[in-house]
């Protein structure tokens, strides 16, 4: 199976390439670029050896029978109906397409939102709750990091109704590659070292794209609160999710559910009582692990969810969400070990 | 005025020892340890050239009128008697004399509380809220570092009564030189850079210290839920505060109320609508900085508070201390801009 | 083939098992730890899930045909005989039997040297020099991280007789996770990050592994100048080499010799004049990326050689070196893509 | 006395500014930046409070009777000349004025050199080296970061002809602070941190500056190999210098010479025999710690040289040249204790 990524020089698109380097069925046909066609991939990335050179984003370049879209947002949405009519099928890494309403996407990414026919089609990525629709869609709306992270994280209690709807906080923190790799004052060295920030407090546009999922499972829950911080790492995300609990359960019975969630699941790890993931456990790997704690203090739980936010996050969810369209295993080619230290 | 160190060879002690340098009307009279009598400080911290010598833990040999005991808990509890009793003024920035109940003490820190009688003379040495009695004390418990940014962050909520008593969350990021000079795999350099740890997930000492401040202020404040994280930086505590407000009122109105409520605190500065601070922005001052926010859709405050942990958080807070038990101006040599970038 | 991993607890065994978990040939049986034998290896490293439990070191509980010692230099020249005796094939990452002279170990190590009979059998496993010895050894020296660096950048020069022979001076820089896992003052973040530490200069006890090879190809190659750097990053070796050139040669000449001597290497990457790697480029990988450049005003050569300290300069060469012994390509096993960023 | 600094924006001028906080006789009366004037100082350093604002750079505006000017190269140069004729004495912080020949500055700076008749009224601010000379300048040079740090560290051993002229090789390796504000790739938090990499091979801008000098103390000295590294760090320089030695001379007899060459210089403190300074040990302060090793096996020199770049490097470098200038003891100001950790 040919497939083709669009958007190769960003971090989610240099990372599709590692991930898929040894994918037993699938095979990297062509790399594009709209600003740097004809250039050597080498030449922006040295690490990556001499195999592709960057082409143009027209259909007779595009090789793939499958296409991976890693570019910013706005720019998917122009693409994507091209692509579909020309037969490929799409994995948008954007978040083009993960919002039902167009209204609301204008209003939280102020930009345009898709063609609506289109928009139908799109099928929401988070593949662990999702593997039906995803095996046979054309088009996949691939998840955001914070999203990915968050939903994974409290999917149990709420589907279970275990958490009171309105009382959702989700203090998430990111590594600084989830920016991108364009350049700012906000991911300058000197100015990211050594410091934590906060930003998009309550305004980041995965809000909505959060709070569709969750009303999907329980159409009770109401809007959360999320603020999102950059923490002097180059990967990683771990949302922490506060909630209060809805009913009387113990904390052993908590982790019994998210275990039983999450038995055919191979990438979500979830850990015993007393012991919380760090990001580092995730490092370069598909999984997402999670801790849980409630507190009899407060009727509190609080959950713990770490991803890699370059590939659960992104580029590996993608990889796994071709994998279920294309009816393979969903770990096929995802299975490497965390990178520790 | 001289003053002495006991445990000057950990990072409260060392940091005490940089800000009392220019210090107008204090000098470091004599350095104790208790491991390493006799050896040069400058043998434990290069930086500091040969200006002191490591003395024993004896009375003969504390010079200072004030002595900064910047040692582990536990070990001010046993000291403290014998410096009181001998005519010592007594800072103590460890988390022995800081709750009022030995009992507390007893189940948070697993140790033994101190003596009753001693314990009864300790105020906490939260400045801006306890100049008064800081004033006439003989022995000041000066307050963790958590705890200060936490305090000061939620104080003008807290009196206004402007939140839900039961709806606080904090949650609080910290660099490594929290956790002391000792040597352990949780600081070490490759498990701890390039990740993120959750800890002491609502087991933290510093919980009650929160809360019996919070309750003098207003005491209906119920438990809190309070998670502490692990950043890979030095230097640096941000606490990420939510709260459900108890009234409708507006962002700006609560920002004029922590203005008024900080006008004579010249080491906290509130910052304007829509803007927040990060740790950078204390870096190696005495500052607190902080950020309000009010999300309508949740009905939900965050406010964002920072310190340099070993400043604010430790010793700078301690010389604050010092200063208004001497009846200087509070801000006397701690008015050092932060070191930025 | 079934191999088994002594020393699976520190961060070369930790990578061993990382690398060989998809080796199409090579199964890890056996992992075994001294002192936590017993324990499942989660406990130590949750990332790894529950594949594996701790053995003791019994010549019954050693599955493998093949053993990789990851211990600390003195542990492997005590076990190394009885392995070998009972019919093992040994990979030692160690130090202990990389010198052939007893005595030069001694002095650099202090500690008693091996056996003379065992470090008779020893081959220097640098695979790109010694495949051959390699193909037909028992027992494999691996080469130590430095040495692996600094003899692949100068190789060709040497060999070449390109350079005066005692003109050769190594500043070397190197991540923590080369310390190992052992906890100390020198490795925690807050005295690590946002510092550089130069250690051992020219006392380093890799010194005489490099200078042993270099009178191997050429015997009047003299003692070098040099010292270690520690950087605060966690992996990653960059060796900068310096030396004056012996004869009038382009540096397009050079970079020709160098893609010459290393073009069935599939693991040295030459980079075109003007061109440096950075450790970042070979993250992860079993990658050495040379780069290389004269300087006309001074008659010097620079030779930038860059690895990760734990893959080609540790468990990736173990690896690497066991294909050999087995009659496998190579890089079986080895050809992941470096994670970037 | 009143001091303006022109280019307040950029790192250099916001160190100006910490440093001459509390400066006991100059008072910074004016900030300046040609493409934000009118901007609030606090709106691009919130950490600085709200005592500046940004003005124009026309000579009324400019209230100083000392100017620093903190402003990229070729832009110092446009600048001074009005300044003197204005009758401003002058700091500048750039290269433009370092080299003595203009056509050495087209070559290695790429721009046109300055009004030949300015520059020979510009005098090397190296304080340690030429005090007499800057007490009577009007318009000093202040030296580059890693000139700073080569030249402390070798001037003793050139002048007193100890080293062989043409032997010298300078590794020098600089946090990211170094490259200032600008965003571009290279200073991008994800691909600095974790990794290692060279630049300007031999062809660094501020080898002409380090070599000027050097033939100044003996003008056999012959070009040296200069190579520069960025480290994963915000601040901190380590030049690691290797010279072969001329004259057989004791470790012990050359820091003699090291202590007794710089007993009056309160800032540059000399390391007994075996120990080496960290870039740590001088962080924030204006302190350049040297360390020196001789090895005979290969009878080489290492000398290991740390600055701040940004103080010594720079702005503290800047202020001990202005109180040379007022005729001030040349450490005031400048004494705080480094920051650590």
């Amino acid at each position: 199976m040919k497939v083709s990524i669009i958007g190769a020089t960003g971090y989610g698109g240099i990372e599709l390439i590692r991930l898929l380097q040894h994918h037993p069925h699938m095979r990297v046909a062509s790399v594009h670029s709209s600003s740097q066609a004809g250039v050597s991939l080498q030449d922006v990335y040295p690490h990556i050896g001499g195999r592709f050179v960057l082409r143009d984003i027209q259909s007779d370049d595009i090789e793939g029978d499958l296409v991976f879209l890693a570019t910013p947002p706005g720019v998917s949405s122009e693409w994507t109906p091209k692509l579909l009519a020309a037969g490929h099928k799409v994995i948008d890494l954007s978040g083009d397409f993960r919002l039902r309403d167009g209204n609301v996407y204008a209003k939280w990414y102020k930009k345009t939102p898709p063609n609506e026919e289109v928009l139908k089609q799109a099928v929401y990525g988070l593949t662990e709750w999702n593997r039906e629709h995803i095996a046979n869609a054309s088009l996949i709306a691939n998840p955001g990091c914070y999203p990915t992270a968050t939903l994974l994280g409290l999917a149990p209690l709420v589907i279970q109704k275990w958490i009171v709807p309105h009382s959702v906080i989700v203090d998430a923190k990111s590594g600084v590659s989830g920016a991108g790799r364009g350049v700012s004052l906000g991911v300058h060295f000197a100015e990211t070292n050594e410091n934590v920030k906060i930003y998009k407090v309550n305004t980041h546009q995965h809000i909505p794209e959060i709070e569709q999922m969750l009303r999907d499972w329980n159409e009770q829950m109401g809007p959360m609160t999320f603020s999102t911080h950059l923490i002097p790492m180059t990967r990683g995300i771990m949302a922490t999710i506060y909630a209060e609990a809805a009913c009387i359960v113990s904390l052993d019975r908590m982790i019994e559910l998210y275990k039983e969630t999450y038995k055919h699941c191979p990438f979500v790890r979830v850990r015993e009582a007393g012991s919380f993931p760090c990001t580092k456990d995730v490092y370069g790997s598909n999984y997402c692990d999670i801790g849980v704690s409630y507190d009899e203090r407060t009727n509190r739980i609080t959950v713990v969810s770490v991803i890699d936010n370059l590939v659960k996050g992104a580029a590996g969810q993608a990889v796994q969400n071709a994998n279920v369209m294309l009816g393979l295993e969903e770990q096929t080619g995802l299975t490497s070990m965390p990178m520790y230290p």
